[in-house]
C-alpha cells in the first residue's frame, strides 16, 4: 500500500493574491495555531499570471510559493485554467461556451471554456507547462491540481465539428451510426457526417432532460465528458513532461452528473473531491458520495474542499453546529480520505462567495468558534501522524454506479418521469449504511469476484459483455441483486428484444411482461411470504416466474398475486430481483435475506445508530465510531475497554456518545 | 349515408422499414392472428425515400405495399412530410422553424418545417406527387394520410413576410388593419405593411399566453393555422391529380389549440384523430373529444391512433387495465368512429417512443396480455362486419366549440388568469355525458335549427352575423344557453360597446354591469329559487334584469341579492344565462331546467352510471352500453331481453356490468 | 409652502385620439357631471404625431387641447416618448432593447427604447421640443408628464459601450475598478476598459436575481437608472427651454426596483405615481408606498394613476367594492397627494387594457356604479377647494429606504434566498401604521436630526460617511434601530472586515460572530426579558455583547442563551439591534420600547384600528379618519364633537365607521 502523502494534508484553498501583503504574515501566524500544513493555491489566477497573450508574470506566485515552502507546507498547486482571462474572450470569442439554448456566451463566471476550442487548449497547455517548468522541481509542491471542478457542457459549432470526428472514430461508418441511434425512427437517417447536428434545444432536445434520440444525447454526454477529460490529460501531460513524478489530480464533485468519473479516475493519480452537503442531505448520502469517490480508483482520496462553517450558494445556508465539522471530517477520513482541506482559508471580501465560510472569517481573528474548531481538529490530526494514510476500506458488497446508466435512465421518455438515478442507488446504499455494512461503489467493469454480493439497482443499460460477466459471477457463487428498469437497453440505448429484463432474464429466472407506472398519489400493495404487507411506488414490473421463486406478491391492481420480488438460484449463486420501488422497511426485509445468503457481516455485530467504519492498514484495524444523529447513543459492548486514539482515554461499557461525538479505536490486525 | 370503408379498419401505424426483413413475415403471421386488416405506412420515411435532392428510392416501400396488398390490407398511405430529411436542413436552413423566442432551429425532432418555406413546399408537393403517381391506382390504398399531426407554430422571417401578405388580403387597407387591431393604443399605428412585426417574445408577446395586442396574435394564430392548411391542401391536390377518387385525411388531435379544425375539416375527405387520454383524464373529456372530432364534419371519423397499452410521453404512463382498451375502443365506435387503429403495430427498438406500447411488444410474441386483448377485439370487430359503418349519432343538443374563441379567451389580459376555454366547455359537456344525452359539438356556423338546445359557454368572441343568427334561432323556439364572458368582443377582439353581453344583451334580457374576479382561495355564494344554496368561483357577473327572471341570486359580496343565473323568454324560445362558474351540482340544476324546457331526452329514460350511446343506421339503432366506472353496475331494464351482438347472449334483468364491461345491442329503427 | 396646483386635480389619462369625434363631446358632458377638471393626454401618441421621420402632425392634438382648454381643464401634457413608432424600429433597429437573455427585440409593446440609443435620444428630444414650442405657453397646460412609467433594462451593445464610459467616469483607473469589483476573485481582472462585459445571462448573470459579481451588477443597475434619468432630463430640459416655468414630472411606481427614485426625484419638479395594489396587498403596504413617494422630495405628490374599479394585468382582478375607491383616494390624500387621477377616463375598446376599469365603462353611460362613485367623489373634492393643497405630513420617525441596499441585498449569494428587501422594510413600517404613528420614508442622505428615531432595517450596504453620520445623530440623542444584515458591505459590495456589523459595531455595542440561516420549515425561539417567548425565522445573528444589553435571548439551537435583540446607549442616544426576523408581536414589543425611549407619539392617543393621518397646513390640522378594515369601528373620543368637512355633520361619541367610511376633520393649528 503506497502512501500518497507523508502526513494528513490539512489546509485548503488559499488566495493571498486577493489580499494585501500585510495580511499574508497574519495568515501564516494564524494557520500555525491551527496546525494547518497545506495550502491549495493558484486556483483562479490566470488573469494575474498571464495578463496578456505574450506576458507571463510569476513574481507574486513565486512569493507565495516561497512563503509556504518556508513554512514547510504541502503545496497543492492549481493550474488556474478553470476561469479564462477577459482578454482571451475579447480577442478570441470562440473560447466561450454556447449553452444548451444555443446562446454563445461572453466573458463571465468560471468553467467557461469551450473544451474543444483550440485557442483555449493552446493557452491552457502552455500555462500548465510554464507552471511545471517553474515549480515542478519544488519539493513542497506535493500535488498538482489541474483546473477546478470540471463541469458543464458546451454546444458550440466547434464542439459540433469535434463531435462528428468523435462519432466517426467510434462508429466508423455512417450506417453503423444510423443503426446505433435508430435514426430510421422519424426519418432521421443521415447520409453524411456533416448532416449530424449536436443535440440541444434547437435540435433534438425536448426539454433539458428529454430528447428525441437518447442514443445521440448519451453519446453527446460521453463526448463532452471525453472532451474535458482530454483537456485534463493535456494539462497533466504538460506538467508531467517537466515534473515526471508529480501527483496530479483535479477536484471532482461526488455524484455530479455530467462527467464519467470512473473513466476520469483512470487518468488521475489520485482522486480528490469537494463535499458540500445541504442542511437536509442525509448522512447516508454523504457517506455514499465518499464511497463513490474512493471507489473511482479503489484507493484513498483527498477531500479537497469542505466548508468549515457555512456555504453560500445553497438556498438556505445553515451553520455547521459545534462539533459537526469535526464529526464530518472524521466521517470523511473513515470512508477513505487522506486529507482534510477547506474551502477556504480566508473568507473573501467581495463577489459571490463572500458569504461562504472560511477558516479565518471576516472578523479576521482566531477568536471565533469556527477557528477554534478548525485549530482543535488540526491538533488532533497532527497527533494522529501518518498511521491512517493509505489504509484500506475492505468491503464484501459492491454497489454498481454507472454514468452511462445515470444518463440513459434519466433521458428515457416514459414510463415515469420521477425516476431519478441517484435516488434509486441511494435507497439501496442506505440499507448498508444503517447496518454498518461496508460497501464499495463500483463501476460496471469492476472485478465482481472480489464481492460476496453485487447490488445493481436500475441497471438499465447493459453494455457488451455484461451478461456473460454477471452470469459467470453468479455461477461461481456470487449474489446479484437487481430490479425494475434493468437489462432494458444496450449501450446505444436500443432495447434488448425478446422480453425484459433482456440479458438478465435467464439469470433472474423471470420475464417482465409489462411495467406499470404509478403517479405520486398512487401506490400498490404487496405481501411477503411471511405475511407482512407493504406499499410500493413509482413503477411495478409485472413478472412471470421462469424458475425463480416469489418473495413477495402484489396484492392490488389487476396484477395482484403476481410476483413483485423474486429470488433465483443460478449455478452456485443467487439472483434477487426487486420489481418495484419498495418502502425502506420492505427493502430491508429483502436485503436482510441477501445478506443472510451471502454471509456478509457488518463491521461489528451489534445493532446501533452509530456509524461505524473500519479502515485497515497492513497491520492494524482502525474503527471510526461516529454519532451523526440528534440523540445520545450508547457504546456497543464490542468497543468497551478500547482506547480512543483521539483522546487517549479508554472507553467503558458506560461510555455514551453525544451528538457529533467521535471515537477512533485501533486493533491489531489478525 | 355513404360508407367510407368496406369494413372497420383495424390495425395502425406500421414501420417495417425500421426492421430487418425477417421480422416482416413474423409481423404478418401475428397480425393475422389478431384479425388486423389495415396498416398505416410511410409516416416518417422521407429520408429513406428521398435520400438526396435528386434521388427517390421506392424499392422498400414497394415491397411493403406489395406485402400488405397480398394480405388484402386496407393501406393507409402517409406522405412522410411531417419530418424533413437532414440533408434539407443542411442545404436549406430556412426550412427549419423559428420558435416563439426567436431562435431559429436546426435539424431535429419532427413537425419541424416552416409552413411558409418555399423549399419545404416544393419538396413536399413533389413527394406527394411521386407517391400518388406510384401508388394512386393501388386499390389497397384505401386512404391517404397527409403529413402527421400538423401542429406547432413558426415565427421566422418568411412567415413574417407571408403574414403581411395574408393581412393585406384580409384587410385591404392599412387603415382597416390599424382599426381592427386598435393600434392607436400605445401608439402602435403602422403606416406601411412592412412595419408589421409578427407577435412573439421579441415583439408584442408578454408571455407565451399573453400579448399586448390580442387581435394581432389571434390573427397570427389564424394565419398559422391557414398556412399549415395550405400545406395540407397542396399535398391533397397533388395526390388528387393522380388519384382523383382518393380518400384523403390527416390525423388531428382533439381539442388541440393551434389549428382551427372546423376550417380544416372542410378540406378533408374524412376526419381522423389520435386519442391519448392521460391516466387521470375524465371519460367525459374523452367522449367530448370524440364528439368534437365527429362534429368537425358531422360525419363518422377514423380513430387513427390509440395505444394498445401504455404511452411514453405523459409524466406517468399507467398501463391500460384488462378490458380497458376494449371498452375504450367501443366508446370510440359509439361516438362515431369507423376505424380502430393503434400506434403502433410493433414497438420500436430505440429513440423516444420505445416505451410507447404496441400490438407486438418488445417481447416479440403473441404471448402477451396486450396482444391477446388486441386479437380478441380484432375477432369481435371482424364478426361485426360493416353494419356500423357510416351510422349516425343523432343529437338534439349542440354545444358550440370555436377556435377563435379558444384563442381569444385565453389571450385576454384579465379579469382572471385561471379561465381556460376547454375546461369551461367540458364542465357543460359533462352534464350531458352523465345524463346520457347525446350532444353534437358544433361550430359557430352550424345550422342551429337542427337542435332543440344550443349551449354556448364563454362565447366571448361573436363574429359578424352571429347576433341575428342566434336571435332568429331563439325566436323560432330554440333554447340558447350562455353565460359569463360571452358577447364581449367582435372578431377582431374589440369590445362591443354599450354594455355586456353586447349583441346578446337583448336576447338574454340582462345587462352585465361589472365582472368580478375571484382568486382561487375566494368564492361567492348563491341561492336558487328553490331555496338551495351553492358556491361559485372564478368570475361573477353583476347582472341587471332587463326582462329576464332570476333563477339564482348571489348571497354574498356587495352584489348579494343581484341575479347570478337568469332565464329570458325571447320569441318562442328561451335564453338561459349563467353569470358565474357554478359547481357541478348547481349547473345540473340549471341544465335540468334547460332540458325540461327543450324537451330533450336522454338515450334511454333511466338513471345509470353506465355510458349509453346510440348510433343509428338507415334501419337500425345500435346501443353501446359501457361501464367506464370502477363499480359493478346493473343493466337498465330498458335493455332486458335484448341480445348483445358481441357475445350473442341475451341480457336479463339480472345482468350486471363489471368495470370495462361492454354490450352492443341492436333495435330496428321505428 | 408652495402650492403646485390651484385646485385638487381630478381626472386622469384621456385618449380621445382612440375614439371618433362624436364621442368627444359625450366625454365632456359626462366628465362635467363628475366634476372632472383635469386630463392627462398624449401619453402614447408618438406614432400619431410623428408619422414618419420628417413629418409632425399636431392637428388632432390641437383640437384636444383646445377642447379641454375651453372646458377649463388642467391639462397634464405627456410627451409620448414611452412607446416608439413602428417606423423607427424598421429604419433603426438599434432603438430596440436587448433583454437580459441577450435577445435583441423588435417593434412591440412599450417602454421599449434603449436608453442609450442616440437615435432614440435624438427623436425624443426633438419631440419634446416640438410639443413645448407648441403648447408651452398654454396656461391650461398645468403640468408636463415626460414619458411614462420609466422602467426595465437594456443589455445591448450600445449600453455596453456607454457602461464603459460611465465606469471610467466613476472609477478613473482600471485598478480602481478591479479593486471595487474585487475582480481578482475568479481571476476576472481586466486590463482594459474594453474588456468589460455588461452583466447578463451571457456573462456574469447566474439567474435573473443572482450574479457572480454583485458589485458589477449593482453598478449596472445604477448605470441603467442613470441612463433613463438622462433621458428624462434631456426631455425636461427641452421642455424648459420653451416653457421655463413648466411643472415637470414623470409617473413613478412606488417600490419599483429598477430605478433609484431618490436620485430621480432631485431632477423632478414634483413626484407623481401610479398606485395599483392587488386584491391582497395589505393597506399598510399601500400607505408605505405613498409615504415613500412623498418622501422622495419631502413634498406632496400627484397620484397620477389609480383604477376607478378594476385592473387587468393582475392574476385576479377583483372589483373595488362600493366606497373602496373613495376610501383609497382619501388615504392617498392623507399621505400627501394633491391630485387624484385615474387610469383612465374612458375604457379602451381593444388591446391588452380593455379589461382595465375606467370612469366611463364599456357601457358608455353615467348609469354605472363606477361612474356614480367617481362623480360623487368629484363633488366632494370640488367642495374641499384648495385648502389641503401643499399641506405637510409631519413625522418624528424616519424609515430608511435605499435603492442601493434594495439591489445589493437581493443580489447576495447566501445566506438565505428568501430575504426580500421591501418585505423587511414593510414589516417595520406596519408597526407604525397600526399605531397611527406618522413616518417619513427617507433616503440615506436625509437629515436625520429632524427625527427622534431613525429605523434602518437590513442596512446592508453602508456608503462612505454613513458611519460618522449615524454616530453623530445618536450621540446627539437620536434613537437608531437596525438589525441583521446591516453594516456588512461598502458601496462596492465589499465586506467591512473586522467583524459584523462593521461600521455599526461600536454604535450597536455588539459583535455578530455568525449568521445562521433557517429554511422555511425551521424556526428558532427566543425569550424576552419579561419572560415571554416568541419564534423567529429566516436569519439568526449570533451576537456577543460589547457594551449593549440584551432584550431577548435565543432559547434554542446551539446559540441558545446568546442575545437576539440588543440595546446600546451611545452618547445621548440609543441603538437597538434586532438580530433575527421577529414575528410581528415580538417586533411590536421591541418597537414599543423604541417609541418609549424616543417619546414619539401617535397622531392621537387612542388604540384604534382606524387609520388616522394628520396633514398640517400653515394654520390648520387636517385629520383623515379611515376605516380600511372589514369591521365597523367606533370613533375615538378625541374626535367627538368635531365636524366632518366632507359631510358637514358633527361626529359624536356614538358615531361609528362602517367599512370604507371616511371622515375629514379640521383643527386650528396650535
Amino acid at each position: 500500500m503506497k502512501k500518497a502523502f507523508k502526513r494528513i494534508l490539512y489546509g485548503g484553498d488559499y488566495n493571498p493574491n486577493q489580499w494585501p501583503r500585510e495580511i499574508w504574515q497574519e495568515d501564516m501566524n494564524l494557520f500555525r495555531k491551527a496546525n494547518i500544513n497545506s495550502a491549495t493555491i493558484n486556483v483562479f489566477s490566470w488573469a494575474k499570471i498571464q495578463p496578456s497573450e505574450h506576458e507571463y508574470y510569476f513574481d507574486e506566485l513565486d512569493e507565495i510559493v516561497e512563503m509556504l515552502s518556508k513554512e514547510n507546507y504541502d503545496i497543492v498547486l492549481a493550474t488556474s485554467t478553470a476561469a479564462l482571462p477577459a482578454w482571451m474572450f475579447k480577442k478570441y470569442p470562440e473560447v466561450a461556451r454556447t449553452d444548451y439554448y444555443g446562446r454563445h456566451h461572453k466573458f463571465g463566471q468560471r468553467h467557461n471554456a469551450c473544451p474543444n476550442s483550440l485557442v483555449y487548449q493552446k493557452y491552457a497547455r502552455r500555462l500548465a507547462e510554464e507552471l511545471a517548468k517553474r515549480y515542478g522541481s519544488n519539493e513542497h509542491v506535493t500535488c498538482w491540481h489541474v483546473n477546478n471542478e470540471y463541469g458543464g457542457e458546451c454546444f458550440c459549432e466547434n464542439c459540433e465539428k469535434a463531435f462528428r470526428v468523435w462519432l466517426k472514430d467510434k462508429y466508423q461508418t455512417i450506417e453503423a451510426l444510423n443503426k446505433a441511434w435508430n435514426l430510421e425512427f422519424w426519418g432521421h437517417t443521415v447520409y453524411d457526417w456533416d448532416e449530424i447536428v449536436l443535440p440541444n434545444a434547437l435540435s433534438e432536445g425536448i426539454a433539458k432532460d428529454k430528447t428525441a434520440f437518447a442514443g445521440m444525447s448519451i453519446d453527446y454526454r460521453r463526448f463532452n465528458s471525453d472532451s474535458m477529460l482530454e483537456n485534463f490529460k493535456m494539462e497533466r501531460d504538460a506538467i508531467r513532461s517537466f515534473a515526471p513524478h508529480a501527483l496530479i489530480t483535479t477536484n471532482l464533485m461526488g455524484t455530479y452528473k455530467n462527467l464519467d468519473y470512473f473513466k476520469w479516475a483512470k487518468e488521475m493519480d489520485i482522486v480528490s473531491w469537494d463535499s458540500y452537503p445541504s442542511y437536509d442531505t442525509p448522512w447516508s448520502m454523504v457517506a455514499m458520495s465518499h464511497d463513490l469517490m474512493r471507489g473511482l480508483k479503489g484507493q484513498p482520496f483527498m477531500l479537497m474542499e469542505q466548508t468549515p462553517s457555512q456555504q453560500n450558494w445553497q438556498p438556505y445556508n445553515s451553520l455547521k453546529k459545534p462539533g459537526q465539522m469535526r464529526a464530518q471530517s472524521y466521517q470523511t477520513l473513515a470512508h477513505g480520505a487522506d486529507t482534510i482541506q477547506f474551502f477556504q482559508l480566508r473568507r473573501s471580501v467581495g463577489a459571490c462567495e463572500k458569504f461562504h465560510g472560511a477558516v479565518i472569517e471576516h472578523a479576521g481573528t482566531e477568536n471565533t468558534r469556527v477557528f477554534r474548531e478548525v485549530a482543535s481538529l488540526g491538533n488532533e490530526l497532527h497527533s494522529l501522524g501518518d498511521q491512517l494514510l493509505g489504509a484500506d476500506n475492505p468491503a464484501q458488497v459492491g454497489i454498481i454506479f454507472d454514468w452511462d446508466n445515470y444518463w440513459a435512465l434519466e433521458y428515457t421518455s416514459g414510463p415515469n418521469k420521477d425516476l431519478k438515478y441517484v435516488n434509486e442507488i441511494h435507497q439501496y446504499y442506505r440499507y448498508f449504511y444503517e447496518k454498518n455494512i461496508p460497501v464499495d461503489m463500483i463501476p460496471v467493469d469492476a472485478d465482481f469476484s472480489k464481492y460476496k454480493a453485487v447490488i445493481a439497482p436500475v441497471l438499465y443499460m447493459l453494455g457488451d459483455g455484461m451478461q456473460p460477466k454477471i452470469e459467470s459471477y453468479v455461477k461461481d457463487g456470487g449474489i446479484f441483486v437487481t430490479g425494475f428498469m434493468s437489462g432494458i437497453v444496450d449501450q446505444s440505448d436500443n432495447v434488448y428484444l425478446g422480453g425484459y429484463p433482456g440479458p438478465l432474464r435467464k439469470l433472474a429466472g423471470i420475464w417482465v411482461e409489462e411495467i406499470d407506472a404509478l403517479a405520486p398519489e398512487q401506490s400498490n400493495t404487496l405481501r411477503f411470504a411471511d405475511g407482512t404487507d407493504s406499499v410500493c411506488h413509482l413503477l411495478c414490473d409485472i413478472i412471470h416466474l421462469e424458475g425463480a421463486v416469489s418473495l413477495a406478491d402484489y396484492t392490488s391492481n389487476f396484477y395482484a398475486s403476481s410476483p413483485a420480488v423474486t429470488k433465483n438460484a443460478f449455478g452456485l449463486g443467487t439472483v434477487f430481483y426487486i420489481g418495484t420501488q419498495l418502502e425502506q422497511k420492505a427493502l430491508e426485509k429483502v436485503l436482510d435475506q441477501v445478506m443472510a445468503s451471502s454471509e456478509v457481516k457488518p463491521v461489528i455485530d451489534a445493532k446501533t445508530k452509530l456509524e461505524i467504519i473500519c479502515r485497515s492498514s497492513q497491520d492494524k484495524l482502525y474503527y471510526f465510531v461516529l454519532n451523526l444523529t440528534n440523540e445520545t447513543l450508547p457504546l456497543p459492548q464490542f468497543f468497551a475497554g478500547k482506547v480512543d486514539i483521539l483522546t487517549g482515554k479508554a472507553l467503558t461499557g458506560q461510555t455514551s456518545f453525544a451528538p457529533y461525538d467521535v471515537a477512533l479505536l485501533c486493533d491489531e490486525r489478525q
